[in-house]
Parts: C-alpha cells; structure tokens; sequence
C-alpha cells in the first residue's frame, strides 16, 4: 500500500490499514495504538489445524465423532481431518447438507404433517431451498475457492424488480418498478432537503460550503430542478421509460408524470430501499453453480464419504471423563460410536432432546433459543415470461403480501424454463403458508403473483416444490437466534465435558452459511487447542 | 393480467396496461384515448422480412451491399438474409463486430500512430475492448436470446468497490468503500431533511401525515435516531465492518465512527450515486459468457462467413438510377460489387471521406457530428488480490483521476488469474493516455491504481493491452454524437438515393449495441418496404 502521510488523522491511518493490510495488520496496530478491541470482539484469524500438528510433538489423532452433516459439522470434520483426526459424521438425513437444500427433478420430501412431496422440475431446474445467497466478505466464499465451487453472481437487486404493498392502496395489476419507485422518492427527499436547505432551515448545521455541495448532490441525487423552479421533482428518465429509445428519432417515451409527492410516501415504497445497504445483503451477491449444494457436496467429497453416515438418528449422547458415546439407529438397528470428542452441530432444541447427560443447564440452554419458522416455494414455469414480457433478469420483487418476496432466477438467463422462488417467508406469513397443503400452498402464492404479473403466472406454471423449514425432520426451524447476553449461551460456547457445539446459531451470523462455518472453527480450534496442551 | 379495477386512474391505468401488455397493448390504449405521442416517438414493433414476402408476391430477392461489419452492418444482413435478401458485408478489417472487439492472447492490432500491440493475455482471460455491458431492457438481450448466446451478470455496482476522490483531499491508501459513502450521505441527508421537517420547515409542502412517512422513511433509509436524539446520523453497520462478525462473542467490529457532514459533503462522494439509476447503467446488467464477441461471432454464422468479405477497404461509393457500385480494395486488389441497395454502416466520418456521388450536403451531415476518444487497458494479474485481499468481487471503482474508472471482472471468479480494466476514460484523460505509448500507458495506469490498492497493483501484474478507439483504424472514435434536431441528422434517416445509413450514431442509444441492433432494423423495415412497395 501507498506511502502513508504522516499528519493523517488516527482514524484515517487506521482506515487505511484496515483497508490495505487486512484485519491482521488492523488489530496489530490497533493495539501498538492502546484501541485495540477486546479479545471477545476480535477473534485472531483462524489457522487450520494441520499434520505437522501432530507429527512434531509425538501426539496421535483423536477420534470425533460429529452429530449433523450439516455446514458446520462437515466444516468441522473438514477442518480436524487436515491434521487426521478420525471424524465421523452423523447425519439422520439422506443426504449431507442440513438447511443448505437444492432441490431438483426426483427429490423427495416428507413433512412433520406427512405431506410427501416429490419434485417433477426439469432437467437443469433447481431451487435451493434453504441459504441462496453469500456475500462477497463471508468466509463461504473462501470455502468455495478452496473446494473448487465455482460461483455467479446471485441477483439480490435489480431495478426493473417490482415493489407492491397492497395495504398502501396499490392494487392488482399496478405494482410499480424498484427504479421508479427510487426515482420518486430519491426525488421528493432532494426536493424537500433543498428546499430547506435553500431557505435556511438548516443553518445551524450547515455552512455556506455545506449547503452548496449538499445542494449540488440533491440536484444530481433527485435529478430536481434548479433553485428558480424550488428544486422541483417532476420525474425524471430514472424512472423508466414506457417504450425503450430506439432509432432516428425514436427517443423513447419516459414513464411519467410521477404521482404527487403525498402518495409517494403513502405508497410506502421506501420502506424496502435500505435492504440493499445491509451489509449481509448488499450487491454484489454470489452463488455457487448449478445449487447451493455444491458446497456440501464439495466438503462431503474432502472429508471422505466414507465418514459420514448418512440415516443416523442419534439416540444417545454420553460424556465421560475417558470420552464420549453416542448412540444412533440406522437402517432400524441400534449403532454406538465411541470417541475421545464430540461436535454436536444439530439445531439446538434437536440436541436438547436427545437423552444426554450433560446436564439440566445445558438443557436448558439449548431449548432456550427463538426458532423462527420459514417457508419457500419454487414455482417452474414452462417460460421465462418474467424476461420475454417484463425484461426482468433476477433480483427480487418486495410485496407486503403474505408471500412477502418473489425470486426471478439468478441462473439459466435466455432459456427456455426457469424457476421462481415464490414465497419465502417467516413467521406469521410462513405459517399461513404451512398450514396448507403444498397444493394450496401453490395456489395462494399463485393467486397473489397473478396480482403483480397477470395471468401467466398461473398458465405458464408447470410444477411447484414447498418446503416449511419449521416442519421438516431434524430441522424443525429456519433458524434459532440466541441471545447473545444469556448465560445459556455461554455456556454452549464452551464445551459440555468432552462435547463442543457449533452451529449459526452460536455466531453472529444466524441463518447464513458464514455463521455455520465461523463457529465450526471456533470449535476446531478450541478442540485442537485443547488436543495439543492435554 | 388480472382484473382491471374501473376506478383506476387514466394514468394508473396505462401503467397497468403498459406494464402488463408491452408497448403494444399501451400505445393501442393510448391511441383508444387520444394520447398516444407522435409517430416519430413510438415506433411500431420490428417485424423482420420473411421469405414468404416474396414468395407470395411474385418478388425477387435484392441484392445489398453493406459497408461495416460492425453489430449495425451484420444486422442489417442478418435481418435482410432471414428473407432471402442477397447481401455482401465489405469489412476493412480481419474480423467482424467493429468496436465489438474481445481481446485474447494473441489479437494483434496496430494504431494510427504506429504502436503494434500483441496481447499476451493467458488462456481463459479476456478484455471486452469496445462494448462490455448491456441493459436488460435492450434488443441486445433479444438478439443473445435469437442467436443462442448465453449471458452472465455484468457486474456494474459493488457495494464493497471503492470511491477515490483525490481533488477533494483524499490520500493514497485512503479511498472509501462504495458502502461507506452512500452510508454516510444517506445518513446525514437523513439528519437533515428529518430535522427540517421536525421543526415545521416544510409545513408549506408536507400534510402532517406525509411528515409522518416521511419521518419513518428517513430513519429506516439513513439510520439515524429518533427525535429524542435530533434524528443525528452516528454512523451504522451499512458502512461496512473492520472486522466481520464472526462465531460466538465475536460481533465483528464496525467501521467508524462517521466522519463529520462536512467532510463527507466536501469528498464528493455522492457525485457518483445517480450512475446506477440510469436507465442504461441500473442493475442488473449482463454481458455474454465468453466475451462480447460472441454477439458479432453468433451474427456472423447466422449470415455465413461466405457473405462477408473481410480487409476489404471501401473506397468508392456510386449511386445510380439502376443501383450501386461499391469498389473497395481487398488483398492489395482493386475489386467491385454491384448492388441493388447499399446500407452504410461505417461511422459517418469515415463514411464522408468515401469518394461518392451522394452529395456535398451528405458528405457534411455525415461528418458533422462529435466524435467522443475513448480509452481502455486490460491489465492482467497473476492473482486475484482484488478478491482475497479486499473481498471485490466485480464492479466499478470510481476516481476523478484521469484513469476515471477500474472495473473489477464479472468473470472467473474465484479463480487463479484475472483481468482489471485499468482505465476506461473519456475526452481529455482519454486523450492524456493515448498520447502515451502502449508501455507508459499502462505505468501510468498502474501509478494511479496503486494509489488504491496498493504495491500488489504493480507487482501481479502480468501483462497488459491498451485501446484508443480514436486512433483506431477504420473507427477512428468511441462514438459519434449527432445533434437529433439537426437538418444533417433528418437527411441521414432517409436514403440517399439507394443509399441507406444506420448505425448507432442514427440511434437514441449512442455508444450502445442496442443503438446500433434498432437502427439497423430501421434501415431494414425501410429498404425493405421500398422492395415491396416499388
């Protein structure tokens, strides 16, 4: 990095490094500074335990025994085989990958209320039922790069993407563009600040230079009028056009006028736009090709399949000073795996359930969590109708209906079918949805999408595939948030005897694959940690 | 399209019908009302010449000759050919596609100032030279559709890009992240407007309802405070974190605090925020996977490379009563080809510089209009440190250096090797750079990029190649401007003579490939309809 100039402010210097040098660099000089943050806060960078581990200081491999095939335990049992430990990993499910789900032509599911459903999507058609999208600063992505998961773009944004809340007035058949909506409320806001601004309302605040600079950015920000017309917003070329420029003298025509300044707020678009400044949820997005399931794929192929084992249900989890073990059925016998460790990544309340004898505290800890309850459709259509009528290529339409988001496919652009996500939905709305079976599932999300894109949405569809995380086997949940202040999650943040958890669930990064991954780390390295010193 | 409710405003009700039925269905509505704009505004739908138009009328196929093999000559040819139309693309020079232009190891080219450039790019990178992103909306995305060409996301935006605005204090090693800065101004525009509207500033303007919305609007989109705390601005997790959040206590460490209003007003930030609301520019864009050569590739095998003489150099242009006469020199030969209509397709300075016998008035409406110099480099690098390093995936970094913008790959992702566009400027930085040969141009580049990201963006890198289009032969521009409301401009949308010109120069979408697919089309329902009419 370039020369650092001597009279910058502390913070810039320490902007600068952060930038340029990586957390390492930051927190080194953070701390020559006396600022650096509490040990709690910044978790040294993590370092894989490795061969040599053992080789150089005469120690053996220990055996664990790792309960979920999940991200975290095969992350897990990824990260302790690179220095050969003997992991084996108990998944109940049929196939590793926990909540990280893609559906295809053939997958088969049946419900806690005994729906069975079985997928008839087409060949190259996917839906990933559960995480669809990784943040470019998520360790996912360092995953994908060392496991050789090729990754594109997943479209979390896209201006020519639908906003409609029906409870603001908007009715069927009239939702209205993220750009034009953007357009009008960027607009009015610029209009409303200059105004007053001009007036002096805010000289308070502002200085002469202020005002000018912050004038100039509203005139460009709201594409608004001069000081002469008020600064009026009178619509703008950003808020689309109703035919596209062409040739000669086909300059386009702009959509417009924009609807007064009172109903642009009263149509409560807004309400959406800071999404996209989430730092989890920010453009650019990424996903692996061809599902999300590459990524379990992948880390199963590493660890070796031979270690998982696939259909076990634990049954039992003991802890002993001499080691653990756990009992499983499988295939309708009763198995037991004795080991010097164990990882236990199931949901929570999945592992409060298991007769164990770690305590009543730990219990308690574990079912201690909000489990929140989602929902999702994939909806195959036998055109990509969104693209043809709607020039719509990906991104996400935001409605106040119970569907809450529709998903245009991030793959497959051009082609002949493609895949909706038609609802995906928590809480109150998803339960609406579970309560259903998945053909009036289907029906209700159809019913309320012909609302934003007419009938096609009903005659084009040709299969649909739901899932109700809350009501799926072994999961029983979208997600499960802890609270980070509790005692009980203190206490799960460190190890029951000779079992560790891990999981999104003890990380600050509850739902996405990040957290799975971080905190099956943090387990890796405490477990090692505590090989290497025993 | 669902019901459409009779108490529907006039507007909303062209919206709905525009959104729902496409161009067609609003403008017959509009026409039902009395308001359908102009003839010259909205253009009928393309309907391409079939075979049956002659067929079924006794007619003959024309002959046409075409100058330019760029995307608006092979149109022409490809449109025209789907009805059996006779056509000879003469192309000046050894490959189709004009400012199309994909650069691979290999591509060789020689400017106008005598710099011969070989690029050494290694298997697999590629620099789109000319033309690199399109809009959803464009026939582009139709003709990829047509012609089988597959498309990616084009990734203009990053959220995790950088601003670097060194005419406003900001020091090398010291750029601020795309996130940072919409934080930051969202914030304080929000602190600002919420305060004005909270003391009754804009009573005049506002019911109290709207201040209501308004109030929330704010507070969601700039997280600032409540009331209590003078709606301040005091900085969020939208600028972004130093440290990720990680697994168990560790909450990741966010970026801050803010710097004061008027520091981020005087850095200039915002002055880029309205580039991604252009209907051009907005998310999400897409470009084909493999390079945009691809296009001029696709249009070629759909013409047959048999229809296209490429180094062949136009030199005389005869219209006559009867026909045309193009003679061109092609292997150091003097050749000739007669035709029953010729559609121009050069740009128009170059096409004015034809000896021919359409006119002094043509000749000076053709090299009438403003020329823009337009620079590019490819820089490729070992690594991909702009990944592992600064987690960017994609996107556009933007600076007031003269290199204007770095734009990050939208391709390979992940992977070992990458290529950086390290300028892409306009005007007089364009002018700054093409002044330079090939090696400074590219030290150049580097010195301004380092100012970034640091030494890693003069020590991987691996090789680079440069364009300026104004000093390329037979372009000679990036593009050409023409005033719409000129006389030149009007003579040039019809024929001179059997002459007919297009381009995207006699488009609304200047410098776009969508400019130069419409006017093609133009130039075809014309000849086209003049066959069948004569």
């Amino acid at each position: 990095m370039g020369s650092v100039s001597p009279n910058l402010t502390r913070r810039g210097f320490l902007r600068s490094v952060g930038v340029s040098g990586g957390a390492g660099a930051l927190f080194a000089t953070m701390g020559a500074l006396g600022l650096a943050p509490t040990e709690a806060q910044a978790a040294p960078p993590f370092k894989a335990p490795g061969p040599s581990d053992f080789t150089l200081t005469g120690r053996s491999a220990k055996k664990v025994v790792i309960l979920g095939g999940g991200i975290a335990g095969l992350t897990t049992a990824y990260e302790l085989g690179k220095a050969g430990y003997h992991c084996t990993v108990l998944e109940a499910r049929s196939r590793t990958g926990g909540r990280n789900f893609t559906v295809r032509g053939g997958t088969e599911q049946t419900d806690l209320d005994g729906h069975t459903q079985r997928a008839r999507f087409s060949e190259g058609i996917y839906m990933n039922a559960g995480p669809a999208r990784i943040a470019q600063w998520m360790v996912t992505m360092d995953y994908c790069r060392e496991l050789g998961v090729p990754v594109e773009v997943f479209t979390n944004q896209n201006a020519s993407a639908f906003i409609y809340n029906e409870s603001a007035g908007m009715t069927p058949g009239n939702p209205v563009r993220y750009r034009t909506a953007k357009a009008d409320v960027n607009g009015y806001v610029s209009e409303l600040l200059a105004k007053a601004t001009d007036q002096g309302a805010l000289d308070a605040r502002l200085t002469a230079d202020d005002k000018s600079r912050l004038l100039s950015f509203l005139q460009s920000f709201g594409s608004i009028g001069n000081k002469t017309s008020g600064y009026a917003y009178t619509g703008t070329e950003h808020r689309g056009f109703v035919t596209d420029p062409g040739a000669g003298n086909d300059a386009g025509v702009v959509l417009g006028p924009p609807p007064s300044l009172s109903d642009v707020f009263a149509s409560n678009v807004g309400r959406y736009f800071s999404f996209e400044f989430g730092y989890d949820q920010a453009m650019l997005m990424f996903q692996p090709i061809g599902g999300m399931d590459q990524i379990p794929k992948a880390l199963t192929r590493a660890i070796g399949a031979h270690r998982v084992e696939l259909g076990a249900v634990v049954t039992g989890l003991t802890n002993s000073a001499a080691g653990v073990e756990v009992t499983y059925t499988q295939n309708g016998k009763e198995r037991r795996v004795k080991a010097d460790y164990c990882v236990a990544t199931m949901p929570p309340h999945l592992i409060a359930r298991i007769p164990h004898n770690l305590g009543a505290d730990v219990t308690a800890a574990l079912s201690g969590f909000r489990v929140t309850n989602v929902g999702k459709i994939g909806l195959e259509y036998r055109s990509r109708w969104w693209e043809t009528d709607y020039k719509i290529f990906g991104g996400i339409t935001e409605t106040d209906m119970d569907l809450q988001h529709i998903w245009y496919p991030s793959y497959g652009h051009l082609g002949e079918r493609g895949l909706i996500i038609g609802y995906y939905n928590t809480g109150n709305a998803a339960n609406v949805y579970s309560a259903l079976s998945p053909v009036e599932r289907e029906a209700r999300a159809v019913a309320q999408g012909v609302k934003i894109h007419g009938e096609k949405y009903r005659t084009e569809l040709a299969h649909s595939f739901s899932i109700a995380w809350h009501r799926t086997p072994y999961l029983e949940g979208g997600w499960v948030s802890p609270t980070y202040s509790s005692p009980g999650y203190q206490l799960l943040l460190r190890p029951a005897g000779r079992v560790y958890f891990a999981g999104d669930w003890l990380s600050h990064s509850v739902a996405w694959q990040h957290g799975a991954f971080v905190s099956a780390r943090a387990a890796v390295t405490a477990l090692h940690q505590r090989v290497m010193t025993g």
